[in-house]
């Protein structure tokens, strides 16, 4: 079990440079640090490693000051170079179990689940800090992922995980559907293009929260 | 400094599955390590992390009980997973300084060298366990490397870098340059098609291991 708080699950960014519409991925994750962002996942699919990881640590940088998780996806040698807080592994990924051995105790490991068959699996992954119910909505975003499990989905998977396990949901979150996603059992939400593709990732990112906010008793 | 036998060099197979004419690659491996390879270089650069794992792990079952070190190319965490002997980064991989302060000084680091600059850095990369020139020959194998150092410049690098740095050539080596090559003060050669898409590599390796011994004094 790492240090997450799981009030760092309200509104995590999850970063791609794809849908980032020419702004430096620095400037977005700043702008939705200011919006009010909780948490942030850099995710890089083609890019080298060397350049990841010089994007990682000023990422870093950046976060650390304001308190806020820095979480590396797939890739627990660029978390551990650059000190990151923990990884994020999808099922594709290096399995649970050698994650967690690799960051030792204290790293934040979180895990994609898009099924029940996942979820009823990872209740046996001791120390697992939060799962993402993926994807909540059908999604440009992604291409490989699974069917959308939809707000009953998302239920579905509290119910299997039981109550003490942190669960973002990501996939099509938008500040209207905020309310029902939470209701439905999520501590939060993740967001990719609602953030990266927004021409003021700030006052989107502010949206969001202003929505979570509204939403959250 | 890893724990390196200069002589693991001599005959090093970079895998590459895209190579291979359908033959799996733990079955290439195989006939390659009876036909004498010294050392091995898994190298993956589009399948899914759990899939890199999972063949690391049956190439490292195989190759442990040899005493061929396995190494990884450029993901670090999987090489800590699976427990290799080390990894093989390149120019655009993680910076060499990180790679071993993450791995520590026990493991293997190897790091491919393309011109007079980076061999001339090299020499303040403490530890480092050997360097791969690349390419020695126009290959088909990698569409990103530099031009073609040729045997001159083996020789050349060889001397900006000292007699002390174990090097091995890759590139274009077959059993009709292999003498040449050596000569020009490599310890050893780095092959990728020559036993990855032989018919046999087995006899592959065989043969460039007989010329390797023929032209070694």
């Amino acid at each position: 079990m790492g240090n997450l708080n799981r009030e760092a699950l309200s509104l995590y960014l999850v970063t791609d440079r794809t849908l980032s519409l020419g702004q430096p991925l620095p400037e977005i994750v700043r702008g939705a640090v200011r919006g009010g962002t909780t948490m942030v996942q850099l995710r890089e699919k083609s890019c080298d490693t060397r350049e990841f990881v010089e994007l990682g640590r000023a990422l870093h940088e950046m976060l650390q000051p304001a308190g806020i998780p820095l979480i590396v996806n797939d890739r627990a040698d660029i978390a551990q170079v650059i000190g990151a807080e923990g990884v994020h592994i999808g099922q594709h990924d290096m399995a649970y179990a050698d994650a967690r051995r690799l960051l030792g105790p204290e790293a934040i490991i979180g895990l994609s689940v898009e099924n029940d068959e996942q979820a009823r699996e990872c209740r046996s992954f001791a120390g697992l800090d939060y799962i993402a119910a993926s994807p909540v909505f059908a999604t440009p975003t992604k291409t490989d992922t699974a069917t959308a499990l939809g707000l009953k989905g998302v239920q579905h998977l509290r119910q299997v995980v039981g109550p003490a396990l942190p669960m973002v949901a990501i996939g099509g979150v938008n500040r209207t559907n905020i309310p029902a996603i939470l209701r439905s059992g999520a501590d939060g939400v993740a967001v990719v293009s609602a953030i990266c593709s927004a021409p003021s990732p700030e006052a989107a990112a502010r949206e969001l929260g202003a929505a979570i906010k509204q939403a959250k008793p």
